[in-house]
Formats: structure tokens, C-alpha cells, sequence
């Protein structure tokens, strides 16, 4: 699983550890073994769910169970048809909750009244810092997972097949068994890139993208794998197809699938203003 | 570092290992010593946020770090005064960026047309996924952390201050250093209130509350901390103040410094629908 000598994912020798050496192997694998999960498994990634950071405490998180093989499948469907996502024996769906908090003010007989765009960014936040740790708990165990965001492809469609009370909504999806066929790490962006001293600073942006674009179109990942884009289509010139390509053209067009989510969050019992 | 009979936060033990021990220890580090923090260590650090998963590998999160005395300063007294944003060592801000792929279309020469709900959704997830390998990493080091929300309080101005560009906004502050005191594990939810198996399920709640209202009340950590709440004081009844009262007196009322997130984040450059 550690991989100290990652040229792709640099860390000072005298910082590496086990569990930075388990973080920056991160890869999402998206082929499973069969092979059962360990006894106890859900116990475990639950606790490291909730161990995580939240927001004054108030853990906005719920996470749907999906081992049931019909209803994986028809997950998968609605992904996309992710194969990955019916094949692995495990699959999560972290959900972000109000509906709790509402039950809580009903409970003590108090108004819910903190529900704006404040209260939705929490809740996200809760639910994604919850799913990074089942993600590092779980490859830490030696399984692999792939978060799926195609969940939200059809979000009223999933929320409706796992039943979720308003304010809540699938946020992300995570697959997680025996990994069958691992890909290596994916390159990211230069540190620099990324990383600004005291205040945004872009001024390495250019060559630090120049430096990723090379590296990536190096990799061979995009073979095969052009985005169609008709406004690429349209432009004179020839372009290297490397990270700036492949995004540009996936940022060209709004979401085919998600880009009503605004209005989809709002039937879901979100409010925003 | 690791507890592995930790009672609030249970693992199976045959699962236990130094990952999941260091997951499990997170506490909220609000007291630091003034030690400097290891050389390299902000290559360690950023490498465990880049190696998150990241929609689509766009990587839609940008890091400020700030060790400037006067910076941090500004932003504690911009985050309620918070002591440990000026005191600890390095104050880390993590920010949902869209600006940078703006920036690639641009360079590319297409419309950046992509940047509705959808992507501040992926944006912000991109920033916590980030946020929390950044938590687990700095942790596994031995030093602490605190999640700092009221990084939003007074969001433009943050903005203003980091020279952050526009679709960005500042998600979460992260202070890093060596605990000079730090609290037991916070107990959590029961297991059975988060997870759901197939379907969201609320046969277990009402009992969960009442278990975790007592487990919560028992630790005094509520003791001169009662929230101020209008309707709770028009209330006749007495009610146990435990984690239930304590959460729903929050959400009696919209968040004082945050009630116009929504309209916050669109004058940064956001957009929604």
C-alpha cells in the first residue's frame, strides 16, 4: 500500500509515516475481487466517519448502507451505469442531513429556523469530511473504494430509492471492496499551483500548467478518452491534449445531468436565502 | 497518538491499526505550544490534500497558508476573536476555486460555461476532502488541528485580506501546531442514528437522542456553555440540557454572522441557478 518513493505525490522523507504513506496512495479503483468484507467492517468505517471534524458538533451526517444486489444495480443505472458501483459488495452513500436537526427542534419543542445556505454548506461539509475518512480507513485496511459522484446524476431518483426525508441529499457515493485491478497514482497539479503564500498569488500559474499539461498528455490517460466539445470543434487551432484541454473542454458546456441541481436541491427541502 | 480502547469510538479490534488509531484520536487542538513546526512541512501536508479524491480530477481547491503574526491576527479577530487562529503556528485557509479553471478556458480559448450548483458543490467538496488528509496527515505527526468554520463569518472580508479572486470563497481555516493541551475524544451520535442499512430508517432515533442526551449531559461539557434562546426561555417546561437542547437552541435562530451566505458568496463570483 505505502509507496514512500512516489515521484507523483513528493513527501520529505523525514515526515513519511504509515498513514501519510496510505494518503498519498490514493488511487480510485473502479475493478473488485468477490471476496467478502471483513466481519465487523461497517463498525469500523463508521467510527472513522464520525471521528471526523464537524461543525459545532452538530453531525450532519447520515450514511445509507447498499449491499442488497438488485439495489446496487439500479444505483448503477442511475450512475451512469457505473459498472463499478453494482459490482463492489459494498457501497455508501453519505448524505447530508438537516432533517435530524429539524427532528431535534420538534423534539424540544423549539423552531427550526437555521436552514439557509450557511446550513447546507455544513451539512456538505460534515458529510464529505466523514467520507474522506471511511476512504483513508478503508484503504488503510487494504480494500479500495472510488467515490462516485454520479449520484447525483439523478438525485431525486436516488434520494426516492433510499428513502430520504427532505433536507437531506446523496452527496457522494463511495464503492469499496478488494481492489481487483489498481491503476498507478494519477499526477496532480504542481504544489505551486495550488499552494499560496500569504495571499493568492497566480503567478506561476501559467508555467506551472504548461509543466501538467505535459505530464498528464505523458501518462497516455486521455487516449480515447477526448471530451466532445463543439466550441473546441469550431476553434483554427491545434492544441495539445493534455489537463487544460480535457477540463476546458468538460467546463465548456454545463453538466449534461446536473445542471439543474439548484432547483432539484430545492425540491429535496434545501433552502438557500 | 492512538487509543485503540477508546469507548467512544469503537473498533473492532482484529480491524485496529495505526491508521484507523489515528483517525479515531481526532480531537479539536484549541491550545498550542509555540514550537515551530518541521521543516518540509508544508510539502508533507499539501501532498496528503492533493492525493484526495477530487470530481473528475479537476482539483478545484486552492490552500493559503498564512504564518504571518499581523495576518493571523487580522483573520482571529475576523473569526470571533478566536485565540488559537493568531496563536498557533500556521493557519491554513482552504478554498473552493473555480477561478483556476476559468483561467484554463480561457488559456484554451473556450467558454467557461460550467459553474452552476453543481460545481460550488464540487468545489467545496474538492476544498474539504482536501482539508481533512491535511487533518489526518498533520495528526499522524503529532500535532493538532482545529477546523475553523467562522472563517465564513466575515467571508468577504477574509477574501479581501487573502486577496482571494473571485469564484473563490474561503470554506474552512484549519490552525496547526503541538497541542500544549488537549481535550479527551468527544463522544458522538450512536452508531445507529447515522447508518442506515438499504433505506434511511428512523425506527432507532428517538432512543439514540436519549442515550447521547446523557452521554453528552455526563461530561459537563455543556456546564456555562448554555446557548441564549428566546424561544426556549418562553418555554414552560424544564428540559435536560444535554446535546439535544444544546443543538436545538442553535437552530432556533439563523446563525447571527451568516445569515446572508447565499448573497455573500454570489457577490464573491459565485453563481447557482
Amino acid at each position: 500500500m505505502a509507496d514512500a518513493s512516489n515521484p507523483h505525490r513528493p513527501v520529505p522523507s523525514h515526515l513519511s509515516n504509515l498513514v501519510i504513506d496510505t494518503l498519498i496512495s490514493h488511487v480510485s479503483v473502479r475493478d473488485y475481487k468477490e471476496d467478502p468484507l471483513p466481519e465487523g467492517i461497517l463498525e469500523a468505517l463508521t467510527t472513522a466517519a464520525q471521528s471526523a471534524s464537524t461543525s459545532s458538533n452538530l453531525q450532519m451526517c447520515s450514511i445509507v448502507v447498499v449491499t442488497d444486489a438488485d439495489k446496487k444495480e439500479q444505483i448503477s443505472q442511475l450512475c451512469d451505469g457505473q459498472r463499478h458501483v453494482a459490482q463492489a459488495p459494498l457501497f455508501l452513500v453519505f448524505c447530508p442531513d438537516l432533517y435530524r436537526l429539524e427532528q431535534v427542534c420538534r423534539r424540544q419543542n423549539l423552531p427550526f429556523a437555521d436552514r439557509y445556505m450557511e446550513m447546507f454548506i455544513q451539512a456538505t461539509v460534515d458529510a464529505a469530511l466523514c467520507a474522506q475518512n471511511v476512504a483513508v480507513a478503508a484503504e488503510s485496511l487494504g480494500l479500495g473504494i472510488c467515490m462516485i459522484g454520479s449520484i447525483r446524476n439523478h438525485i431525486k431518483d436516488v434520494a426516492k430509492l433510499l428513502g430520504l426525508p427532505p433536507r437531506t441529499y446523496p452527496l457522494v457515493g463511495m464503492t469499496i471492496g478488494y481492489p481487483a485491478k489498481k491503476n498507478p497514482t494519477k499526477p496532480r497539479l504542481p504544489r505551486e499551483v495550488i499552494l499560496h503564500q500569504e495571499t493568492y498569488d497566480t503567478s506561476g500559474l501559467e508555467e506551472g500548467l504548461d509543466a501538467y499539461d505535459e505530464i498528464m498528455a505523458e501518462t497516455g490517460i486521455y487516449r480515447g478518452r477526448h471530451v466532445e466539445s463543439e466550441a473546441a470543434a469550431n476553434r483554427k487551432e491545434r492544441r495539445l491534449y493534455g489537463w487544460c484541454e480535457h477540463t476546458a473542454r468538460r467546463m465548456s458546456k454545463p453538466h449534461p445531468k446536473r445542471r439543474d441541481m439548484f432547483d432539484s436541491l430545492k425540491q429535496l427541502g434545501w433552502e438557500y436565502d
